[in-house]
């Protein structure tokens, strides 16, 4: 037997929080809804939700309170007038910040009674309600599990630990890992496109090789926690020669060099820090010592 | 009714030509094998392969030749004295080396009356065999039909066209997508690890990112093509403020910075030419327009 659908309310309704309060309700969650303007609440009021007067309305109509606004400022400047309401509820933000930020959100949630949950979004608003698509969290694993069945229903909702920032700060590095790819991507691009092939058939091939890329960093990754590089067939050294090529390309065609430079460089600090004959794991130690060498 | 499989012959048995004859072998075509050091082959012919004597004798034995060897100038200093041996026969040349290499390599088999194929391996050894791997070939989409069934023993054949560069140009771009999502691998777990979590758990997470990584690529490729870079939820301005974030995270945790600000600063550029309210695709404009700002 399956218990009934949980109330949530959703506070803010910008692109992020109207598709998060649109998921809830196709899952058939009562919904209350708050935005500080209070018309772009209309389009969900259509579809089912409960359209809340005032903010501490919004808070005392759920258990569970999801807040997605602009940033930790305008978090605290929404429920700052409510704290009061805030006792016994969880309190899920979405709001984007840094780990800093999550851990001054907890210690101020906690304080007033609340338990408190850190999140991130790892899709874009039209992905939400997708289950494929992750949801970070962390701050307090037994507010997960209480809340499973409603975070489900914005995707797939995965447990980081009770450490607030945690998922904030994989937002940031799995954001970094994205433009990072993105920008590889679009110097790939701006070669293959100089004669004449199409980015499309190129970008075909470059998912492709993503999966072959993906296996890399499994088998890195070990590597990492264990602070051994075994090189096998694709140390650093062969890559350095192999770096010389695709610099060379883009100069030929007149593409900017920087990024195939910077990762020459980054590859020669491994090298000379001894790594020549690891994989490209080791990359981490040299970008972790900077730390030192500064 | 399949027809027997043809004779093949590999020249150069280093670690990725003993993988390709090993894979030949094992798909039942009749395979000839050479190094110049001889013992190479050894553990080839206990596996059924025919040790030539020459590279004359191994360049005669088949119809289809495959070369894998060290660099360009290696190729030549194999192929040059059996220059007369070559006509009528396929030279499928899967050494590394520039689009200018191939091209050049092209001329020199035709007139000596060969067909050509330049190729790249988007593997490493052990991957040789698997029809998932990507082989990319250009130069003879002819002579990749007419030896669809042996290229396949290796990997799955994709032709990309008659210009004989197109292969090496496509291997050098995706490569340095791969090192670009290596270092922003590398990046985000330095970050993460700075703070107790583990490489492992988050390269699971991050390669189940990289498929909406590649849903963006995809996005964007027909937006290149056409030109035009609808920004919709994830604009260049958008993402230059959440690359705060991530410089900031890593300043903090004492990780090099580079990588991140030269994110930044590309994103800032494709503002700077107009690209603010545009995708991240449009990056790919700027990257290209270095060669007239230089
Ligand atoms: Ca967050
Ligand atoms: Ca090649």
């Amino acid at each position: 037997m399956r218990s009934r659908p949980e109330a949530v309310t959703v506070i803010g309704l910008g692109a992020m929080g109207s598709a998060l309060a649109a998921a809830l309700l196709d899952a058939g969650h009562p919904t209350t809804v708050w935005n500080r303007t209070p018309g772009r609440a209309d389009a969900l009021v259509a579809r089912g939700a409960v359209r809340a007067a005032t903010a501490a309305e919004a808070v005392a109509a759920s258990r569970l309170v999801v807040v997605c606004v602009l940033d930790h400022a305008a978090v605290r400047g929404v429920l700052d007038p409510v704290a009061g309401t805030l006792a016994g509820r969880t309190l899920v933000n979405l709001t984007s910040g840094s780990p800093e930020q999550a851990g001054a959100a907890a210690r101020w949630a906690r304080s007033h009674g609340a338990d408190y949950l850190d999140g991130a979004v790892m899709t874009t608003p039209p992905g939400v309600g997708d289950p494929r698509m992750m949801f970070l969290y962390s701050g307090s694993p037994a507010a997960v599990e209480r809340h499973r069945a409603a975070l489900s229903a914005l995707g797939d909702p995965l447990d980081l630990g009770p450490e607030p920032g945690t998922a904030s700060l994989y937002d940031a590095a799995l954001l970094g890992l994205m433009w990072a790819a993105l920008a590889g991507w679009a110097h790939g691009t701006a070669l293959v496109t100089a004669e004449r092939a199409e980015a499309t058939a190129f970008t075909g091939i470059a998912v492709r090789w993503l999966t072959a890329v993906a296996g890399f960093m499994t088998t890195y990754a070990p590597q990492v926690d264990a602070g051994r590089y075994p090189g096998d067939d694709a140390t650093v050294d062969v890559q350095i020669a192999a770096v010389e090529h695709l610099v060379h390309a883009g100069d030929a065609r007149g593409i900017d060099g920087s990024l195939p430079r910077l990762l020459k460089a980054t590859m020669e600090r491994a090298r000379d820090a001894g790594h020549g004959a690891d994989s490209f794991g080791s990359v981490v130690e040299v970008l972790r010592a900077a730390a030192g060498a500064k």
